[in-house]
């Protein structure tokens, strides 16, 4: 039997590439579809609705929401509170509000899962990065990215670099001489170690962290093209809700 | 205070390569030298022996073994009986032979490590491909040698791509009517998935595993260029075994 | 003063692709549009034609020819004719259709370009592996493409082997006595060379060249993403011809 | 017929490993050995001198000089003089002394190669990542090396920008609003482009230029590993300059 969804924000660009993963799912069933700039009533035989209250006893298990920050938190309490288990990919919740939201979820006996990145690959990537720097502590990460991105370096590279930082001890590498000739040569240092940012037309969004030891050396390297890599996550997520009792923040508590 | 450790072969290439390792980490210090073809009766203060019943009420903690198939058994027996913990990089152990010292270890309340590889990159990629492979089934392995080498592919790929198999949901990849215009090209199979050898002079020992999905790709990659590689698992392992109870077999125990 | 350009074949996918890139770049002018299957009159003040010979005394200095095998010859002929330079990315000329129009282009003081490929990024890497392989005699090829490709090896790492073969003196590479534990694993040979083929969803189409030598590698790679790579080629073969006195086949004559 | 070689400065590192190559080499014969610091007379039957003028009607073609910058010129001078073809791996020279060697070589009508850079593989590398950003301007350089390096980024990345920036038309990458927000992520800038250097134990010497442009991607990547990558430089020198009739600066001219 497959696993009835709800997909909340079905306008957005997620909420519309969610829609088609699921379609495309023979494990999975859209229950309804709920965006509050819906203008149909039906699509595809699937009920639109426009006000999340109408969602009430709908027959569903799991609840997708790729909603906006504002009602991402209001969403989530109102799923869990009427048996739907969230997936929630909207960001901007606070510390309070995920504590809160996992207690009441305990409470019903029901997953959820909140995740700020979806990608399974990043996910890996950083999750590996950490156990790596546990027995190789001299590493350096190059992120790739497009150039028209304006920060440097990217979220992302700042999360590994964050997640590595909690799983090294702390060493300051390069030679204690090192001289930069043209500055900015030896990237920017992050705990004792460089992160250095690319932009190049053509690129998408890649990351690549390297280790190095006496005599041997060990890359890790992610590379994302697609929004549609976000929703192998998704996937993972609505099967595994349905089989736990407590919502999780973060997807690698999945993995 | 330092652990005290005992190098059984130390004449052979990796044994003198783990006594120079030994020498240059203030929290190890070297306790004796076995070797049957050693005639020195010392060497920089340390005594040297040829039998190992000589060492009976030393006083060490670990007996790091680099001999051969046909003694470490023995050897390793032996260290368990007499109170030091085991580090063995010796092979060619038969299944009964590890249960047994298994027990012994854990009857004696020792801990002890035998292990086939002791790169910790390479058992790390192996781990890293493996978990990798759950959620991404689709993948392909390339393993890179000097041109001296005879059989490809290589043991390692081989080994990683047995465990990869374990991991991972069986899946034939690839398009249903592929076709080689030259025999080939697509690389040998192994369980759907498929691995390619490259040889060319300058190469040492490399390993790439390569996953893809929709609109991301994953890259684990493990350069060895040098035997001094294999020292970082060996610390690891004198270090570790000092603190446990318990044999282990296999690097990734410990990791 | 701007190149004024006509486009043959501009309701297909490279056509329409040719006509933004000239629309984007202020030294480029679009004269008129022709298509058979085309139904309006003008497209943003540039006129249409559903037959060649309504072109016939129009202004323009350029041919941009994306139609199909079978009139592309007639065209480009045809375009020589009435003193429009040809820059033609259609396949299917004989050899003989080559010569022909390479002699009338001289007779006229015409430049123009028959063109195979386009990516101006393939065709370097391509005379790049040629040249390098002349110094370094060992190599081997890895294509990467989506999992949907059917054929293995690509045309494109053939003809890249083939432009090595030319240029590289041959060798059997390998060891003697190298033997393959699964089949398959060494790849497909060429010409004493390897050349093998991963495919995996996510990739598009890559190719790498990896040159091996006593202490040193040298390794060339091209990553193509998207069909819009192609028109920086174009852009460049209509920037070209109009310089020059007599037509070309292939890119790498213009680089 | 093997050509006959005389080696300046066989002592050193690199003047051995010379003689070694010059030994493996069937085409090649060695004529005399050359160092003031040298105790024997013959070595394997190949006489041994420790003054140049002793050396003068010898019979031999080619003069292979690692000796050191304040002997280099004089010996040069001295190799033509005699009718040995200069093959100069030392550095130091004079724009003045070059020019007058070449003038000198030309009237005497023999070959002759001086060369700071005798990796073949890093000259391809420069000359093709030079050739490549005519037509993408847009590039990064990566560099890596092991962590004891004092200067960033290394000589051979500097070179390999300064050759760039000659054959590019001058672009200043990146978004017009980038901001590190970790100062330095970006790397170094050089007329436009960047330069990363990254530093880790394990890594000898590597270089990565890297080209992005729309819908593709152009990675040109050079490892050493060990001195004796240099070796094929020297060879092709020796095979070259008996061919020649005038001193050429710089491996590329070979090429």
């Amino acid at each position: 039997m497959s696993i009835k969804v709800i997909v909340a924000g079905f306008k957005g660009r997620m909420g519309s590439t969610a829609v088609d993963m699921i379609k495309n799912d023979s494990e999975l069933e859209l229950a309804a579809l709920l965006d509050p700039f819906a203008a149909e009533k039906e699509i595809d035989g699937v009920p639109v609705f426009t006000d999340k209250n109408d969602l009430v006893g709908l027959d569903a298990e799991v609840w997708v929401d790729f909603t906006i920050p504002k009602v991402a938190y209001e969403n989530t309490h109102f799923a869990l509170e009427n048996g739907f288990r969230p997936v929630v990919g909207t960001t901007g919740f606070t510390q309070e509000q995920i504590a809160e939201l996992i207690t009441l979820s305990a409470d019903k006996k029901l997953g959820g899962l909140i995740a700020p990145n979806f990608a399974i690959g990043a996910v890996l990537l950083m999750e590996f990065a950490a156990k790596a720097s546990k027995y190789f502590p001299d590493l350096e990460i190059i992120e790739l990215h497009h150039d028209k991105k304006k920060d440097a370096p990217s979220g992302t590279a700042v999360k590994t670099a964050e997640l590595i930082r909690e799983a090294r001890a702390y060493k300051k590498q390069g030679a204690a001489d090192e001289e930069e000739t043209l500055a900015g040569a030896r990237g920017a240092e992050f705990d004792g170690f460089r992160i250095h940012s690319v932009r190049l037309p053509g690129l998408v969004a890649h990351q690549e962290v390297i280790f190095g030891a006496q005599g041997e050396g060990l890359t890790l390297r992610h590379d994302s093209y697609d929004r549609i890599s976000f929703m192998s996550g998704v996937n993972l997520g609505i099967k595994e809700v349905v089989q736990r009792e407590q919502l999780v923040y973060g997807l690698e508590q999945l993995l």
